[in-house]
């Protein structure tokens, strides 16, 4: 990128609570990041919104007419809707006016749009969505995928997307040397399913991953583990139970707090309670990114609330900043080695 | 079982710190429940147990001369090892010396001795082992199976799966309409795998079984369903997943509460913090039931402590006070109809 700052389409009518959240979200990005936001969508609302949350003159509104709901069909959606928020918003970047996309709509959609208009990096046959994970290590993270965008995967896409991921945790999450881990039933290279017992054997043989072995379900957040490769079946289901974990034991908490002995004075405890809210809260680190395809895609949750909204376009933003296509596209001329420390 | 008490084996070799917390977990449950404990193991080894940790005269010795170990080939194992403790447990069972095994050892063996000398339910082609999650509705838990007996499962196993978890969950679990859910990624009968797409199929139009739809990853704890059936190799996931994002939660707590403003008073706050620790440790709830086996057969954990072994030992005792073998052989041979309320 150099010093121009990066150019976001962010996708204003998708998700639960747009364009509300969006907008608000995309105020807050642009309060901390130095990028350019495109908000792409229905002018009259865009602009309705902007007057309830604020304004900055690094936003600008893209038209779009269409929307994509979320119960289309995602790929016939996509082509019988080239004016949709999602499709003009990936036509900018295919277009070179963005230089990445984020969306909290239809994610189905937002990967068929990405795929038809941007394509997938050359050796790359599926793209995966990569979610990252808060691990019990303070300040350290793990990136899981596939999240959800493919189903039956078969044992070479599982090593591709270890490779799109060990590159991906090196040169936007700064991990100098990451250890990637295949999501498993056991320890031993022999346990699992078939495709996790296949998997074991294609990562241990590829000198190009740092293949550290088997990650079972306690380990996806012991901090031992850098990256973990899994079928988006199993890593879906696990994403969405750790939100739900999430919230669950928040709302423990708030049952039990709202019963705590009365001489307990709780103005002292909140700053205690809300680190610990955050640390627990998922929804902050909400944002999944979709790697394989030829530009940089954040897949936000349909529930985002703006926090979440700004930490997908933070996410998107450092993305392009690291400057992650190059990178994945220099990885599959051979130009740089995985192992070497570029952060 | 009528009036006598259940008699219940349990390897008193199996587990990480057995014979210890086997031994003591197991006198804390003869203190609450009325039944009888066979400690199956070496004599000497649970004696020195028995001397450390108490006695009652609802224990008694079974002495087993060999033990399985961790990392050993379960079915081999099992076939070359007669002596072993989970071997004499299980031919306890088989005997009808026994109304019931627990083991905390290596569960593929627990599961091929129970297989080799209990073998299937008629109908049944795999066993599954059921685990049981506490849910955000105080005091509701879910039965979710497999959680680890079999990968790379088929539609119809699942469809066996759904039948033998409704079942256990109305007459052992105390649920007069059991809901069985399908773990899924989406609501929609067509989301999914190969293996959801066909299984919901199968679930829908078997009028044996209350099925009400897909359950994702954020429903399973929802409390929106009593039973969740899903492929072993996921269902392992989740709970491995499960128990180590409990212990997360308990650390961030930990690392919290010890930087809390001195001012306060943290006695006050002690009955809170041990009931919100007690609805998030999932160890409380460990033990996993062999289903569908022609026995009762609870697994617990490797790393069950004492109050882990006590629960075990209650479930299995539930299992054979409501007399779920007799309920499974009538429903096989159709005398029982699931929406009957026979709790």
């Amino acid at each position: 990128m150099g010093s121009t700052s990066a150019r976001i389409a962010v996708d204003a009518m998708g998700g639960d609570y747009a364009p509300d959240t969006i907008v608000a979200g995309a105020l807050k990005a642009v309060n901390e990041l130095p990028a350019k936001i495109l908000l792409v969508g229905d002018p009259q609302q865009v602009e309705a919104a902007l007057e309830r949350h604020g304004s900055s003159s690094a936003l600008d509104i893209v038209p779009a007419s269409d929307i994509i709901g979320m119960h289309e069909e995602a790929l016939s959606a996509v082509k019988r809707k080239p004016q949709s928020s999602i499709g003009v918003a990936t036509e900018l970047v295919k277009r070179g006016e963005a230089d990445a996309l984020v969306s909290a709509g239809h994610s189905g959609a937002t990967m068929a749009a990405s795929l038809l208009r941007l394509g997938r990096l050359p050796g790359i046959e599926r793209p995966a969505i990569g979610g990252i994970f808060p691990t019990m290590v303070p300040g350290k993270q793990v990136l899981v995928l596939d999240v959800g965008a493919n189903v039956d995967t078969r044992p070479r896409y599982l090593e591709q997307f270890a490779t799109l991921g060990a590159i991906y945790s090196q040169y936007v999450l700064g991990i100098g040397n990451p250890k990637v881990g295949l999501l498993n039933i056991g320890e031993e290279a022999k346990k699992g399913n078939d495709l996790t017992i296949r998997t074991y054997e294609l990562l241990e043989n590829n000198p190009q991953i740092p293949f550290v072995g088997n990650a079972e379900g306690r380990d996806v957040l012991s901090g031992d583990f850098d990256v973990v490769v899994c079928d988006g079946f199993v890593g879906n289901v696990l994403l969405k139970f750790a939100e739900a974990v999430g919230n669950t034991v928040l709302q423990i908490f708030q049952q039990e707090l709202s019963q705590v002995d009365s001489r307990v004075d709780m103005e002292l405890l909140k700053p205690t309670l809300s680190r610990i809210r955050q640390r627990i809260d998922y929804v902050e680190h909400g944002g999944g990114l979709l790697l394989g395809v030829n530009g940089v895609c954040v897949i936000s949750h349909g529930s985002s609330q703006a926090a979440s909204i700004q930490s997908a376009i933070r996410l998107a933003n450092e993305a392009v900043e690291r400057e992650i296509l190059k990178k994945l596209h220099d990885r599959y001329r051979g130009d740089n080695e995985l192992t070497e420390d570029a952060v």
